[in-house]
């Protein structure tokens, strides 16, 4: 039963957790899983329901501010809240911290796409009810979160009254001393419209900087005879009241509609009122048949099966289903590092998007992924802006943390600093025209991108020696910042450098009046390409000859190395208990840089190196970030260790659903819910997309009896199904294809399976 | 006439430098030169009363906030404003902007110790009038501001109205787009008592969060026989009035006595109103000859005479003269980077002290100079918590910046990173014992200093192929942070690692009962002494065998070069128009580095190597920090280039009153001004302080025909008279001592003139 994640705790701490677990979202809205009703006044709770890249921008502070430290920060927000509903059974207010608790579930079913919570309730008074609520947010109508009540007295019960409320007074949840939660700036959104229309009730904010609103327009209804019905408009919310007489079960819903100015322009109203409309008729039990028909069509390409092992199966079931709920899919959305799960990172879209979760989306479902890589492209002007800041003559430079484009890090050693990510981004696009050979992509975005973001390194780095030198940048690892020559930046950069020469000679080729265009509007000369050329075969990769390994950095190796045996378990992570300089004198990292870098860019060293360098960052490695297990996995499986992969990957499976980095509660960490995916198919099945085309090297982990998952590549569907001896290939859709297994090239023919052994 | 500064322009620009510029002060108190009446609306103006180390504290805002990130920061506050008198001529506002001034004079005198305004002035409806204001900060009776006003009628005049006001009601000066002021928390006082006594105006006000009590008591007074009176209390202020009929001359005074919790305890209130028994019938003739006798002490060993340029002559008393008034005379005060002249680096005390003022002090008023040293004892215990905090098993950690001791630095690259200042205080601590050979200091003070510093390095660096190294450190260069081996830091750390050890066997030798005592209170054991020797005689200075050099930190040449040639001048300051990674990614320099260490620690290198390290880091060094200029001009006179000696020393002498830096409304720069001192006698003079004794090696300037100056040296008082062709030393008090000149062995002996070629 791997397809629902059951949870029934009540106590703080796990109510906190699950309201992340069982979110809700489908990557326009999400609502954390909060009681309707809410909880006992003694206990903390994050209520949040978040549009994705809906945000307003707050200044930040700097006790010393130096020039161009970014002057504002953008922060998702947390919208008005339709969730509430309270009950009353004979005046007596439903809550599970009054009365006796007879029975409690709480179910998210991942391939039916609602949550739902089954109450047996017995009332101080010794009154007795069922409760069973439903909730689901839209596949198929983004602005819908629907809820649904039943009620079942099991007692005498004279009055059932439903309190429903529609809430614009709504504020974010702020942690002044953990760095990874907002500091300040709770309440950013004020309240502009609020009232009763003959159906609905309508709230509208508005932000107070950006000047973004959005409404939500609910109706709520209940399929009974006879009952009373009130409602009440305060300044702040709209609350209808239903009073139903009669001990009779009681069906209740309420469609909550959400639009906003990034999506619907001006009238958030109207347009919402439009939606409702639309909905005219359709029950709960057609959204349910809805959901489950979008959900059954995404996990037919994007199921991974794990037959052997029910725990890890939930764990990459709940990961990818929760990936589905938040990644964007419209032209203005990303992911945000939580998702749209929490307020944790402040919504923002990090590297994590294109290294972590964008590789899954591109083998599974192609079209998401692209929508990720054309939000990226819709921010490059922001990015040239803020290479001119930063005082580079050309280029685009992209922000460490943002939504719509402006650099929102205030700490810029573990941000600005972190230039990977423009090289990043170009990795992901090479990756998508890889996997699709996606001609119109490299014309209308993909080698603007890899012109611009190459002209940065040529800008940021300098010829020394005869070899090309890239100073003062942070590399993934951030407890080492501003280094000189991060063998990761510098050969991530060394890729985008080569290859935006090669996409221009390929547009050369393909469509050359494009080029020519594009050449125009960028004012770039041959002499610029033959600058990346020469730059990227000259870039120095930093190796050391004692370890025979590739340094981290300059001067990572003169370190002493941090005593992590003798470190107490307390002191981890280590960013919360020590200085950034205590951390940056010793050589501890706080998560995979190097041993990631050998991963994404395997053909640039040999493999005695890779796992020399795998065995000597291992030792080092606090794996402080939930970004650094599974990359650990990916190449111990690539180097052979299957035990250690099949750890790793263990530790990134179940990572929220266990809550081993104990802050799940602000959120999802959406990069290890990819990583999860990556340590199995990048990982146990070994898959590489090159140039050469697409490879494999699977190994079944011991534990487990068989693996199955798809690929989409170039057009076509893969099946594989790895066993214990052997691997099955299978073309499900598409022309032949050759691929290479274990180095042995074979061909990939409709109706044929390709019966390998492991 | 060097002995005074003259002022007359009116215009905001000047007004603004001026009210520096004619600052007044005695180490205690300080406060702008500001028109007792104020300026036009349009105007702006930095009204401030400042008392050393008086100050509050405010939360320091992240925008992302890390581990032992300094919660607060300390600050200098604006206090109770005594400055206003407004004057009625006939109903008619006295004002500079009004009307027509047909004399204005403002004079600095600093022999005399006050400043003056005389103002003929022409009322706009022809009243004239002569005004004379003058106000001096006593150095005799540290509490107290007095200020005098003559007013002659020069045509009929019914009516002359004074109104004296003391007000409470105050706030700090904000900019917060320049990182060398405050940003924010203007208001940090709160008026807790106002009143008029029988003769006093008594105001008093304390501060938010650190509950520090300033009060002040004024008394005016009116010489004439027939005058109205009124007083007026508001919540904020108290206001006289004088009503003065007939068209006679008026004398006015106003004294103000200051007192404040640090110094006068709990009864602020009390003790003011006993120091103004105390002045009970001392006119403010008087206390003019108690300044002029006070100053006259001050510059019988401090005076610097240069024969032939009377604009830098007038520089050079300018800067000594602010020194005296800005620098604290009681334990609880040190010196600010502005002095209490302003409120720019909000009154914090830096390594400004130590390597740049302490040395004028020790060598002409060592009793002063021992104040400073002892006010960096005082806070030696926070300086344990710091390295506590930054996670060092043993030591102190100096702030970067503080007022009592916490750090108050809120951007660590160029802060808290800046560990050299604790090696900086110690090497003042060894310093001001070779000057006095004072052993009480090294048993209560200078041991223990010297031992705790040295346990930081010892716990900072780590031995690696048999040197010992420093890694993560930022040197004096803030425009390159964060670097491995600065040299500046590692050859500061070897000094005092190396005098750690000494002044324990020296301890030893003279008193081994106060080492034992001290041993066993700080559990030290002679095995950290030896690691002191071993760590400093194997500490690793970066050489570069190319240019001959030493490096500034290990990566610092593997750079490339700033092109400062093409860099436009309104790009300068390069901090206030790149960012600081732009910066870090070059060879550029904010201020002298390695150059500062050769000048501070000149044996450790041979001359050729210091002479080829200042004419490599001249070429990249921009100057832009005002502690540069003096050090490259005593390095180029220590190197033998006297023409670029006298430019850099040009540079320093002016730097406040020609506003070369475009910031001394914020404060004069205190740094500098001892630069200035530093650049004659360090520099022209070729003084050196060593355990080998004093040395001089003088080279007078050849626009100079004369240069004279003493110094105080182990209970001696030297004079140097360095003319054309030679140099006469005299000793002037003390018993007979050798000193080299230039490497000669001379004796000086009472009442000989000992005449040395040049």
């Amino acid at each position: 039963m791997t397809w629902k994640l059951t949870k029934s705790e009540i106590d703080n701490q796990s109510l906190l957790l699950d309201e992340s677990l069982l979110s809700i979202g489908n990557g326009y809205l999400g609502i954390r899983g909060n009681f309707e009703e809410g909880y006992k006044s003694t206990f903390g709770s994050i209520r949040g329901t978040y549009i994705n890249a809906f945000h307003d921008e707050t200044e930040i502070q700097y006790g010393e501010k130096l020039h161009a430290f970014p002057h504002f920060q953008q922060k998702i927000l947390n919208v008005i809240d339709a969730q509430t509903i309270n009950i009353y059974i004979d005046e007596e207010q439903f809550s599970l911290f009054e009365g006796e608790v007879l029975h409690l579930e709480r179910n998210m079913h991942m391939n039916a796409g609602y949550v739902e919570r089954i109450v047996h309730w017995k009332s101080p008074k010794g009154k007795e009810v069922k409760i069973h609520f439903k909730r689901l947010i839209s596949f198929t109508t983004k602005e819908l979160f629907a809820m649904e009540v039943n009620i079942v007295p099991l007692s005498n019960i004279q009055l059932v009254q439903i309190v429903s409320v529609v809430d614009g007074n709504v504020s974010n949840f702020v942690d002044k001393n953990d760095p990874r939660v907002a500091s300040g700036h709770a309440k950013r959104l004020h309240i502009v419209d609020v009232r009763k229309d003959e159906n609905f009730s309508i709230v509208k904010n508005r932000t107070y900087a950006t000047q973004l609103e959005v409404a939500c327009v609910t109706r709520s209804r209940i399929d009974l005879d006879e009952y009373e019905y009130e409602s009440k408009v305060t300044d702040n919310n709209v609350e209808e009241t239903y009073f139903c007489k009669g001990n009779k079960p009681i069906h209740f819903t309420k469609y909550n509609v959400y639009t906003d100015t990034l999506r619907h322009g001006n009238g958030v109203i109207e347009e919402a009122l439009f939606v409702q409309q639309q909905l005219t008729g359709t029950s709960f039990e057609d959204l349910l048949l809805q959901q489950k028909g979008y959900l059954d069509k995404f996990w037919s390409t994007a199921d991974v099966k794990i037959n052997g092992d029910s725990s890890l199966q939930e764990g990459i079931r709940f990961n990818l289903f929760q990936l589905l709920q938040s990644v964007g899919k419209d032209p203005v959305s990303n992911i945000a590092a939580k998702g749209l799960s929490g307020e944790g990172y402040e919504g923002h879209y990090f590297w994590d998007t294109e290294i972590y979760i964008f590789p899954v989306f591109v083998m599974t479902n192609p079209e998401l992924a692209k929508n990720l890589l054309i939000q990226r492209y819709s921010i490059l002007d922001s990015a040239r802006a803020r290479a001119k800041e930063m005082g580079h003559k050309k280029g685009a430079l992209f922000p460490w943390r943002t939504i719509t484009g402006p650099e929102s890090s205030a700490f810029f050693p573990a941000g600005t600093a972190q230039y990977h990510i423009s090289a990043d981004i170009a990795y992901s696009y090479i990756q998508y025209y890889l996997v699709t050979q996606d001609d119109a992509f490299l014309m209308d975005n993909m080698a603007e991108l890899l012109f611009e973001t190459a002209r940065l390194w040529i800008d940021t780095g300098h010829m020394k020696d005869g070899q090309f030198k890239i100073d003062s940048v942070t590399g993934p690892d951030e407890y080492t910042c501003i280094v000189n020559n991060n063998y990761y930046t510098n050969v991530m950069a060394k890729h985008n450098l080569l290859w935006a020469a090669k996409a221009y000679y390929l547009l050369k080729e393909k469509d050359s009046k494009v080029l020519s265009e594009l050449r125009d509007r960028l004012q770039l000369t041959v002499l610029e390409v033959s600058e990346w050329i020469d730059a990227g075969e000259k870039m120095y990769l930093p190796y050391d000859e004692k370890h025979k390994i590739n340094a981290q950095d300059d001067s990572f190796l003169q370190k002493d190395r941090w005593d992590l045996e003798n470190t107490p378990k307390e002191k981890f992570p280590l960013l919360l208990n020590y200085h950034p300089l205590t951390l940056y004198r010793y050589q501890v990292c706080k998560q995979a840089d190097t041993v990631l870098a050998h991963f994404l860019l395997e053909d640039e060293q040999d493999l005695e190196t890779m796992n020399n360098s795998y065995n000597y960052y291992e030792q080092i490695t606090t794996h402080d970030s939930s970004l650094s297990s599974c990359i650990f996995s990916v190449m111990a499986s690539k180097l052979g260790d299957k035990a250690k992969a099949y750890e790793y990957f263990r530790n990134t499976a179940r990572l929220d659903l266990e809550n081993t980095h104990g802050n799940t509660k602000d959120g999802l960490h959406m990069a290890n819910m990819g990583g999860t995916w990556l340590a199995i198919v990048y990982g146990f099945a070994g898959l590489r997309v090159k140039e050469s085309g697409l490879s494999l090297a699977p190994s079944l982990p011991d534990h487990w009896e068989s693996l199955e998952f798809q690929l989409q590549y170039q057009n076509r569907t893969i099946n594989i199904q790895m066993e214990r001896n052997t691997v099955t290939y299978s073309l499900v859709e598409g022309e032949s294809l050759t691929i290479s297994h274990k180095g042995e090239m074979i061909e990939l023919v409709s109706g044929k399976l390709m019966k390998m052994a492991l």
